[in-house]
């Protein structure tokens, strides 16, 4: 058998080496610098000739040089003869630019996914896609790994009773999501239901479902400036909910996010760490779980020729 | 015939717009934003159906985000229908990694061609390339054109004798450019030739060719952190140059360029707009060129289906 390598880029080291602690490895030896002008410069530090190369990067803000990063390292892992070249993508940037909204508008997580392949990618580990179908957009192989059960064991180990809780989603795209995480914890669901009465006038936010004296979990892929979920929380409480809870893979986080998630409702918002929190973001209020079992295990599996898909049982 | 419409990005709009006006038409109608967590957006606003699309764009600094904008944009304009989609880049960021100097190194400049196939480019016009050979990087047409003559031009201007100019290449790369130059001027040419006796040895520069009261021209291809051109610029001096000038196609000027210049006995520095300089760029030293006349000319030809080449004679 050919040797396995995991190898770290910028987005997220501490995730890239807790990885490789899972799996009783030491990091391959790279460097990854810039020029005087700014061009990323990338060299690999150890043989990898016939190896099975997994590289960590998420594409996580900032975005273009992240994804950078990865396209080159993808291609001198290639050119340093890897027997293949394997991406752990936890976090998928530009993923919600998955269809034309608009006319003449870009389809760029399908471009992602293009660079990827052209880059010299042969198999690309992602996790809770923000549409499923982004699978499609790859004629590579891939791997679909869910965080819905890490997050619903963290749930389940507050030993509520499951007559208490209802699993809320906070929009109509996140109902199959909360329909697995209530079946993991036994409980019913919700759904907020968003209307615009007419054009120019507020949402309505209506709840579709009971939550009165509940303690309401919601569980959304992104969190990204956290308007949907403060907003929702609330309307929650005021249905009468006992307690409102936050969960979601992609702690994304960007502009007001913290500030409107400490003076939100919420009581707890649970995330994992497919992106990496910077010091500043590490409020009281936030719970972070890790994906990196989860991750070394799909990367032992694909590595030992076993299905990832087994992990979900 | 189908109609021409040119599109100015981020990295360098004075440029685009300058060719727009030589041309005599409008800019196209786009928008390019950033969503809250930094996710680039773009739009095209008008109809380009059947259009002959030309994207100006140079993948200076910050390159990872101009080469990003770049490919989505080429993205957006492939799926609205654009008969061709033409990359006018003027700086080629990236051009210098366009061999493995060392092991386990990428070759960016090729991946960098590869993302631009596959991102929808169909053509792609460039200017003094680093590397010739970066032309055989593209399966996709592309133009070359050269700076030499609009810097020549410049020089010769001056309405100094031929006999008192040597035209000096900064090292042995750059013989062929200075050539050319050389032969516009109907002067001489010299080379800087630095060689290190032994490891660890300061650098020696020794002059090939006679520059004994002559003034001297040097040009480059990029002027980066301006430590060979200053440094060479003195070497001249000391080898009884009566003066110096300086010139190059792409002011990258990162880093201590800009104070090394300014301190330098270099007369004048001649660089052209292929790379925008920001205000606290421009010295008095300075003295900027625009390619826009060249690339509008080269647009006009490659529209109506003639030789770009024509324009060299
Ligand atoms: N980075 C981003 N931040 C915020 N909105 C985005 C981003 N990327 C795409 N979108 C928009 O989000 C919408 C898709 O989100 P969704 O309906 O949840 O799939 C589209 O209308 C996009 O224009
Ligand atoms: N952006 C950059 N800034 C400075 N040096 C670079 C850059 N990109 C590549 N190089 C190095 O420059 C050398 C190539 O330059 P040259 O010998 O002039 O073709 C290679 O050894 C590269 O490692």
């Amino acid at each position: 058998n050919s040797k396995l390598k995991i190898f770290a880029l910028n987005s997220n080291e501490p995730l890239a080496a807790s990885i490789a602690k899972e799996m009783g490895v030491e990091l391959g030896k790279s460097s990854v610098k810039h020029f005087s002008d700014g061009e990323i410069q990338i060299s690999i530090e150890e043989s990898i000739r016939g190896c099975d190369v997994f590289i960590v990067q998420s594409t996580s803000a900032p975005v273009n040089e992240n994804l950078m990063e990865l396209l080159i390292m993808i291609d001198a892992v290639k050119r340093a003869s890897a027997r293949t070249v394997n991406v752990v993508m936890p976090y998928y940037g530009y993923a919600r630019q998955d269809r034309k909204a608009r006319s003449r508008e870009p389809i760029t997580a399908k471009l992602v996914a293009n660079l990827l392949e052209t880059a010299g990618a042969t198999r690309v580990v992602l996790l809770d896609l923000h549409a499923p179908q982004i699978q499609g957009f790859f004629d590579i192989l891939i791997d679909h790994l869910v965080g819905v059960p890490l997050i619903s064991d963290y749930f389940s180990q507050k030993g509520w009773n499951s007559e208490d809780i209802v699993v809320v989603s906070p929009d109509h795209g996140g109902v199959t999501r909360a329909r697995k995480m209530a079946e993991r914890l036994k409980a019913p669901i919700a759904i907020i239901d968003k209307r615009r009465p007419k054009p120019n006038v507020a949402e309505v936010m209506n709840i579709v479902g009971n939550v009165e004296g509940k303690i309401c979990i919601l569980i959304d892929d992104i969190i990204d400036t956290a308007g949907t979920i403060t907003i929702g929380a609330e309307a929650l409480m005021k249905s009468g909910a006992k307690e409102v809870y936050a969960s979601c893979t992609h702690p994304v986080l960007s502009g007001p996010a913290i500030e409107r998630i400490d003076q939100s409702v919420i009581k707890e918002l649970v995330i994992t760490d497919s992106i990496q929190l910077p010091e500043e973001k590490k409020i009281a209020k936030i719970h972070q779980l890790s994906v990196s079992k989860l991750l070394a295990d799909a990367i032992v599996r694909i590595y030992e020729n076993k299905s990832v898909s087994k992990l979900f049982d």
